[in-house]
């Protein structure tokens, strides 16, 4: 594994698809020196997506988040965000009707709006399950994991109803060495348990990068080859730049670790196509 | 699937190994007639046990539950649960030191005696996890899903330890519709997200029948083929039964229903050697 | 699970995405009577695409295959098939270089023009792996599975290269009570001895639909609400429309028979918007 | 990961249970200087089992194997293979009747004496499955991997009989870098393309254990604390040691290389109780 300069690799593309998380910001607030870059694709009219997946708030939150950690560059034009794919389901296929939901109430922005109407699991009456056309997973927030994992497991039992997790990701990092357990985390478990296929939306997907590129190409005109994925994880970032079919560049300044990354690029033979310290010029 | 009377099936065995719920009894309590069986079992001079997926209480405890529901004829010599075979583990392999687990105060019987000491995740504190030798999953209950799983798996990332679940059953019955998540289900969870291996106790293993097995020689003499399994749940206790090499009866009053039987018999490939309505005589 | 006329559900639609095997044709031929709903979609001047898992020879004879059965409507044009956008990533992503497959000299025609240079495994020189860019599985024909394998396994053990699979179907059917394994199957059996993650093409991922959706628009201004997707396989064809968004018809003359379909739907949680016997009107 | 030298870890012990391949040979031949070991274990009167997952022939097969390579003190009393396990389910659970068996003459000895008739795949006549009791994996040699493994897939799609595979390893080693796909592997395959569960017999079981420390029992009193198993595989020797609760060593000698030992065991928290060298004195 030989490691490359971000500073030779950026110039080499017209267009970049960020991961947020453990590339731009981490839990101690904005990766130093991260502006630079900001301000070399600006002067250099380069086009951005930060691609995440997150689905605890809306894009305006979700930006404003970032641009309060010191990122001023990122605006919600620039977020596409794993809530914004659950959200085109919503709309364009379950079109209306009641949903159950895990989450946060600003997590039920992704349901504004989309026809549907939707109910917080613990004020969910079970005795009242008739008309609920699908249970979404919005954010690992909002509920009790106790009491109301066992009511959605009963739920799925007695209705055969799609179940959508808006975010796969199984972790999220809150210190240098601590993790929580994601929404798509929780997912997974649901899914073992009850049997059933969960309709994931975000990061590896094709959708997502594809769901990108066409609102890359309403700005410009670009070809897969001109743009970069930065992404700090192999499995998400990278399997799914590869898939997608633009180069992709692993970071090392979030869930990777310089120590790490040649075993597992080795082990999972998920390969990218550069490895960086980090994404600052 | 050819259905067989269980009057017809029982006679042709000297021993019999009973799963409890779903089998004995369920949530209503104790299945009706059930007790004929064991006049049957008495008058006829053939030894049982029954083997459990419990360990969230005593064996004690354990058959002082199944006769408070009115099957007499079980008391604590005839309980084998899988907390059993994780309290030898914890016995003769850990031998010393301390524990961090998930379950009530009754679960933590399973580590008394054992030479180890048992901290509850709850009061455990994250910082001083230097002389923790192993996580040990006991019981559901006891617990605060929301913050203490966070707190496991963060122990886990921090040190390497093993996981032990005394109860490897994903879910456990609570009404005729109703089922809620056992501390299996949780280990799947857990061993997803750190991908770590879990050890697990119970059926299906082949262990949990040997260990009855040696218990039963004890008693009387009795070769496998003259040995029942009688199970509701084609996973454990016919699999399991099936690898350790007894006969199996898989009964209809529990987590099997009628409908189901002979499609998951087909799709699992998972065959009992009989098919029986119920183990009531 | 409630069974609607096909004839009331096309009216629907502007616009239609069929599965191939086991909707239009089967081992047998052509779907007796299946001219008829391609007779209707041309007086209705509704479009079509086949979107098939099947990456073992082009779309030219692809559509041979479809038009020598006796389905005069099918020409090139569309034909969507996994192997078309294998070859997206062969052209896009890996550029150039050499890359061993396995498959036969039909198959590799999703390599040519690509810029790449196919070397079947069988006249693959083990001690010449230097210059391998990929290791690409077209077709379970064409290759000696004793030995190839074993070489295909070494290969990647050797060289930390990517795995790509232009066809993630596990069997095809070749009677009516038999099947072959088909070469995602077998990509299944290396991804689990190797670890690595394989690239998998075709449905059910989104990407296979949202690459026919593109098509379809160069031809006609549709919205996705607009387009049925037949299939005959709940994991592949239905679960990929849903989550691309479309609604899903699933017919049983292939994969699901009557007798399974209600189970199967219950079972595994995807969910059709409609049952009908066949796709013929 | 500290590292002890066996000669310290040895006299601690008064049985040991040793893993085959890789631990006492490779495909060099016997590792250099382990009759030192053997010739310790004699001196000290000491017990020992070689316990492996291999059915490709008898225990007097694979003890001649072990002594042409030069290990003298090996002989059949001290092999416990999978096979025998398998072989005691044909003997005690299927007891009679016809099985079809994938694997050479050579591993059709575990067959034999156990009342049951085997008919090699390649001669099977697929018309005539009606009186088939069962699929049995014996060895990947033997057979045509294209056309008998269809041929086993369709067997189990036409007869719901249960699948045994009396090796789950999923490859073996030929030479330094290289490996081939074993008997396990296979099984992996047609286990996710049927969708049926197959009976493994073989480490990292616990019955494989609970079989030999019977057999040792019979020739000493030991308790288990007093065993050692030595193995060069975290998943099988040192889990499966672990969970059935002896002290267990890890040699780097075979499949664990000394530079990937300390990842696994962190990644996998498979942990043994020692990491050795190798298990030459």
């Amino acid at each position: 594994m030989k490691k490359t300069d971000f500073s030779t690799v950026l110039p080499k593309y017209k267009a970049v698809f960020f991961d947020a998380f453990g590339v731009l910001k981490n839990y101690n607030g904005m990766i130093k020196g991260i502006e630079r870059t900001f301000d070399y694709l600006a002067e250099n009219e380069m086009e951005f997506f930060v691609l995440t997946n997150d689905s605890s708030r809306s894009p305006e939150l979700l930006a404003e988040k970032y641009r309060s950690a010191g990122i001023e560059a990122i605006n919600t034009d620039h977020m596409i965000s794993s809530g914004m794919l659950a959200r085109e389901y919503f709309k364009h296929k379950l079109r209306d009707g009641k949903v159950v939901y895990l989450g946060t109430e600003k997590s039920a922005y992704y349901l504004e709006g989309t026809g549907l109407e939707g109910i917080p699991i613990g004020t969910f009456d079970s005795q009242n399950s008739e008309d609920i056309r699908a249970l979404v997973l919005l954010d690992e927030e909002g509920f009790d994991w106790n009491k109301d994992l066992n009511k959605a497991i009963n739920l799925l039992r007695r209705k055969n109803i799609p179940i959508i997790v808006a975010n796969s990701d199984e972790t999220y990092p809150v210190s240098k060495y601590e993790v929580n357990i994601a929404i798509g985390g929780i997912a997974d478990m649901l899914e073992t348990i009850v049997g059933k296929r969960v309709i994931r939306f975000g990061k590896p997907s094709s959708q997502m990068f594809i769901f990108a590129y066409e609102y890359m190409l309403k700005r410009v005109d670009v070809r897969k080859e001109e743009i970069l994925m930065v992404g700090d994880t192999l499995y998400t970032d990278i399997m799914g730049g590869n898939k997608f079919g633009v180069d992709t560049a692993l970071v090392l300044t979030g869930n990777t670790s310089p120590e790490q990354a040649k075993f597992l690029i080795k082990s999972t033979g998920i390969i990218p196509d550069y490895v960086c310290n980090s994404a600052v010029l």
